[in-house]
């Protein structure tokens, strides 16, 4: 049996092996962080440990870093009864809070009027095109963007970001808002003093401790260029695809796009049916983002760019990752476009 | 060196070896939970096992389980907006969201005039002491008793518990608020289908697994008698102490206590004080609930039981688990009573 291959790294990564180490070292501490006794000073430490390389690695040094249960509660700290502005391109997450009001152009890219009272992402799930932040932004969901592209929260200009430790190679169920220094929040979950008031809960200490790790080696990778091999692969899997499927679209190509993500829109062959394929065939891809549990339809965020119905329900997203060779997308290749030529041949 | 001992199980306990397993062998699994392919299919799987063992466990099964990321989350989910009635007893991160006019008399049991507009804890945190819950409860906090009690939600009358992993030999930062079959709650966290569209964001998934495992190993203790063991391990504590402290009260003696908890107040000598002391003799206890991030003051539960001001700043909980022997409970017992006669000493 041929073994299966990851190429949906947008929707979550596997767990690093210095996440997976610091996770386990974190299962010896039995104390809970708020305990004052030597057991609970040890698990505080670790949170400790991992605000600090959450923070260095993300370049936000003396910004305040809130642990969460994941990005989307960190949406909900940083942009809930606030009335932001937002492009439909943002995460359900973000949109769940904010007024889509944002002009969107071909390519993705948003136009923000007033930075004060908008939410704009770094970059794109689904097509992975990259945003250039205006100037004094008040929330930015860094999601996607952390630990593959080289951004500095203290140089980025905005006021608050997302960050999701699962998109790095850290545990699912971790996250930060980031804020800086000066700003605050009111507490959402209340009832403990954790997170300097503005988070309430026991803290998941063995998640943030994967958390921390994961940041930091997902900093070294990136300064080591790791990304950079990954955009080559990207761009030979985009080169062989257009090289034959003539008639697909790979979306975002005018734009400033995230180094492993292939959006490719195929008109007339649905998004479902080539993540199904695929799947059987023993590639693991999407349609859209994975966060709508199951669902499976046009895409939202093509919608957003101006494209029409069909269009977007035609989309996939490859999303590569580090750990994925020139060789695992040249096998993609040929199994996609094997499949590629029998819709041809049904449509024809 | 001695080797610590940890007697604050109220707090946080230790990891359960199955949930270790359980989440070592969940990092494995690299999926995101709504990915429709194999690898998202997987992760999903390990949820829905973590649900099932959770929901028999707690005598649950047609019930909702909603996973949240602890029991303060799911205290917010259950009661925020809602203005229910509760007693000062309640932990901090009920007491965020309702109105403390229930009373509660010298042994800590509070009455309920309504109680479909109540919640009301199951067993205390600090006490031990255990509630009679009455018939059609709209929430409780079962945290503490669920694990150490023997009871079945579906048979408890109440519609909405708040249960945590870390409580029962889980992991930090994982819970659950539990529905009775027919009733619902309206998401907090949005922006994803995930737990049927009550509770957005990716799942803490290498968290859940634990919690399912922890929940299973607790289930099967409990059956098995381990808690009566604790139980007379905790009774030689408490006739220890007393047989020479006898300014000492033992806090809640008068009602059903959890089998492991001890509330020891002491007046005149400061939990605080008694804490630190123990902490350098080599032992974890705590006064009062760890929830405050390091405040340590009057316990709010023993003044809502009726005691003054410098009584309830007298107190120490003293909570065991499994792994504590008769042995432990005499050196803690000796340590203790030693660091009492020279606060009587001084005293006089």
């Amino acid at each position: 049996m041929k073994s299966r291959l990851y190429l949906d790294w947008n929707a979550t990564t596997p767990l690093r092996a210095e996440a997976r180490a610091a996770m386990v070292a974190a299962m010896d501490v039995a104390g809970n962080p708020s305990s004052v006794h030597a057991e609970g000073r040890a698990a505080k430490a670790l949170i400790e440990k991992a605000r600090a390389q959450v923070a260095a690695a993300l370049g936000a040094e003396g910004a305040d870093i809130v642990f969460t249960s994941g990005a989307t509660e960190a949406a909900a700290l940083a942009l809930a009864g606030r009335g932001m502005s937002c492009a439909g391109i943002e995460h359900d997450a973000v949109r769940a809070w904010c007024a889509e009001d944002l002009p969107v152009d071909g390519d993705g890219r948003v136009t923000v009027a007033d930075p004060a009272r908008a939410t704009l992402q770094l970059a794109n799930s689904e097509t992975g095109v990259v945003q250039d932040l205006p100037e004094g932004l008040a929330v930015s969901d860094l999601t996607q963007g952390f630990g593959k592209l080289p951004v500095a929260f203290n140089w980025l200009g905005v006021e608050m970001g997302l960050i999701s430790a699962h998109k790095l190679g850290g545990p699912k169920g971790v996250g930060a808002l980031v804020i800086r220094q000066g700003l605050d929040v009111a507490a959402q979950l209340r009832g403990g003093g954790q997170e300097m008031g503005r988070r309430a809960g026991t803290e998941n200490v063995i998640g943030i401790a994967g958390f921390g790790a994961a940041a930091a080696a997902a900093a070294r990778d990136l300064a080591d260029g790791v990304w950079e091999k990954v955009a080559q692969f990207r761009n030979i899997l985009e080169s062989t695809i257009a090289s034959e499927a003539n008639s697909t679209i790979i979306v975002g190509k005018g734009a400033q796009r995230l180094p492993n993500t292939t959006c490719l829109v195929s008109p007339g062959w649905k998004g479902e049916t080539q993540v199904m394929q695929m799947d059987l065939a023993g590639f693991a891809i999407s349609a859209g983002s994975a966060c709508s549990s199951g669902k499976v339809r046009a895409s939202r965020v093509l919608r957003a760019m101006g494209m029409d119905e069909g269009a977007a329900a035609s989309a996939i997203r490859v999303s590569l990752g580090p750990a994925v060779t020139e060789e695992d997308v040249l096998r993609f290749a040929e199994a996609w476009l094997a499949q590629y030529r029998k819709f041809r041949a049904r449509a024809a």
